[in-house]
């Protein structure tokens, strides 16, 4: 069973980010210290250094060459299972939108785990939880966000096609294939219609990707931050105390300001359940139960035991991540829903961690 | 004579504070990352929770029930000093004038001990440094700065009747004393002028000036802090961890985003020198000549040897502060030559304390 001291540290551990996440709610809310444009001033701050900065102290901190292989295996194969479980649910839904399914998959396999889940599963299970967690954070920002970055790039250029199909039908369409495109169904000129430039336009939509890549600060830092870490533990070289001192006094506060970042967000949005009510339960279930569980599933498979299994399917559980709700709001993909992802989880993140806590201790 | 390794660890002590500063500077001059509004919500945060919490971080930690009087003294006397020698010159130079008076005793007396003096000298002292500035930090927030407060509330009670002399005058001049007072000479009216609302607008000033200390979140930390400190090293309790840590959380950063602050002030001044070579030069000098000297007279005559003296004097020179150049720029006394203090003095402020710590070694 859990033991006092375990839930003491753990809810010690949470507690002062609850404090900074609360101080930011009550600067705009109760204190009205900052307007909106001063608020995105300190988001600025946190998104270009604070959040970065603490991916490299925690990357670079984590031994490249020895990753928990079974770790990163399940965490792929949770991505792939969400991705096939939302594609079909949405085609026998009859609606298959490329903007379900990223939000779909964001909320299921995308979780806080560098500001919430670090601290958090650190305080139960020590050291051996931020190794782990650092494996997640580099997936994270190595492949997930910037292939969902890539998604959604997709799904703006298709609808930018879709939007002009007359024009684009006429330009793609040969004269011999005429006669015979006005006896297709208008479903499947639909269909040629989207999927015709989205061929011709995969490059361009790649490299409006990596342009957004190789500007984004938390990208570079994670390449750095791992490049780092190869360097660091291969050829045991260390950083000047002069260098690593110039990181951490800035990359010291980063956890304090994303929080107080994350309160000055709750303050910012009207309502706490932005999307409705229907939609707000669907999104809890598939954050708090079918991203665990897809987690479990592949990491029981794979052989992972004992308290990286627990970690694994913990962090699967922790409240929505943040920058996918940030590329959900740059490019207008149902962030209200992801928002709600984000304030409810945190509203609840401790009990959640607490049953599955239980529950896999069981 | 000087080691390497005391210069190299004073260096690198040093150079983490100036790449925040620098990191803040480019990210308005170069990367255009900020806009002014944007600016002033990450320097409210920095004024209202990193500054505020580092200081009482610093203050509750030092122990109240040993402090060294010595250095208390020598503090009270340098201000002394200062405010007797900057009357003296003004009014030799027949300008007596409260906002030269305060500009000049800010310049000799009240440097950036809390950001900037506590890393450097602590890499070079130790502890022992941190413990005598705490003392200084003290005193700066409990009474120094309170006072200059009052003086500048005191300057604009004067400056708004000195402006309307005529209708003053009139209400308080009884009738039998008409006669007498147009045989006055000018000056001397005007000297009556503001003095007699300078005596019935006293308890005006001070309730303006309690109001805004209480408002003040630095003057409120240090409070606590003090309070704590004394309850603390008085019963032996401890503060728990939790509460610890959501004081900590807020202020790790604190230092980091202080100096980012002071780059993004430094960007958004328009020249380096802005209150023109002659006045820069006079500021210099009162910042790191005359202010180290009445520190070091007095430490002396008291009977402070050693490291403490060395500190004492050493903290003396350092950057000017910024609290004097917040408050001269709400009043606006002179706010442009306490912004060349602080630019330039951030500039030379490693070969100043070097040429210091030299002297002082001889």
């Amino acid at each position: 069973m859990i033991s006092l001291t375990d839930a003491y540290h753990t809810v010690a551990a949470i507690i002062p980010l609850y404090v900074a996440m609360i101080l930011g709610y009550i600067s705009v809310r109760f204190l009205n210290l900052l307007n909106p444009d001063q608020c995105s001033g300190i988001n600025k701050f946190v998104a270009k250094f604070s959040i970065p900065l603490l991916s490299f102290e925690v990357i670079s901190k984590c031994n490249p060459y020895k990753l928990n292989m079974r770790l990163i295996c399940a965490d792929v194969l949770q991505k792939i299972i969400a991705l096939i479980g939302v594609v079909v649910i949405t085609r026998v839904r009859s609606n298959v939108n490329l903007k379900w399914i990223i939000t779909g998959v964001s909320l299921s396999t995308l979780p806080n785990t560098l500001i919430v889940g670090i601290p958090l599963l650190k305080a139960v299970y020590g050291e051996e939880a931020q190794v782990l967690l650092a494996q997640i954070v580099e997936l994270q920002s190595l492949i997930w966000y910037n292939l969902s970055l890539f998604l959604l790039e997709l799904s703006t250029a298709r609808d930018v096609h879709t939007m002009q199909p007359a024009t684009t039908a006429a330009v793609q369409e040969e004269p011999e294939d005429r006669r015979q495109a006005a006896r297709r169904g208008t479903d499947e000129i639909r269909e040629t219609i989207s999927s015709v430039p989205r061929r011709t336009n995969i490059t361009a939509v790649l490299s409006t990707v990596g342009k957004k890549l190789l500007t984004n600060p938390n990208f570079d830092a994670t390449v750095v931050g791992l490049a780092w870490a190869f360097i660091h533990f291969g050829c045991d070289v260390k950083l000047p105390k002069v260098v690593e001192d110039s990181v951490s006094i800035m990359s010291d506060g980063g956890l304090g300001m994303a929080m107080y970042s994350l309160g000055l967000f709750m303050a910012s949005q009207d309502r706490i359940v932005a999307c409705g009510t229907r939609l707000a339960l669907l999104a809890m279930f598939l954050r708090f139960v079918v991203g665990p569980a897809i987690m479990a599933g592949p990491s029981f498979a794979i052989g992972l035991k004992g308290a990286p299994f627990q970690i694994a399917v913990l962090q699967a559980a922790l409240p929505q991540g943040i920058v996918p709700f940030v590329f959900a709001k740059e490019y207008n993909v149902h962030p209200e829903i992801l928002s709600t992802g984000i304030i409810i989880g945190l509203l609840v993140a401790l009990p959640v961690a607490l049953v599955y806590y239980l529950l896999l201790r069981l």
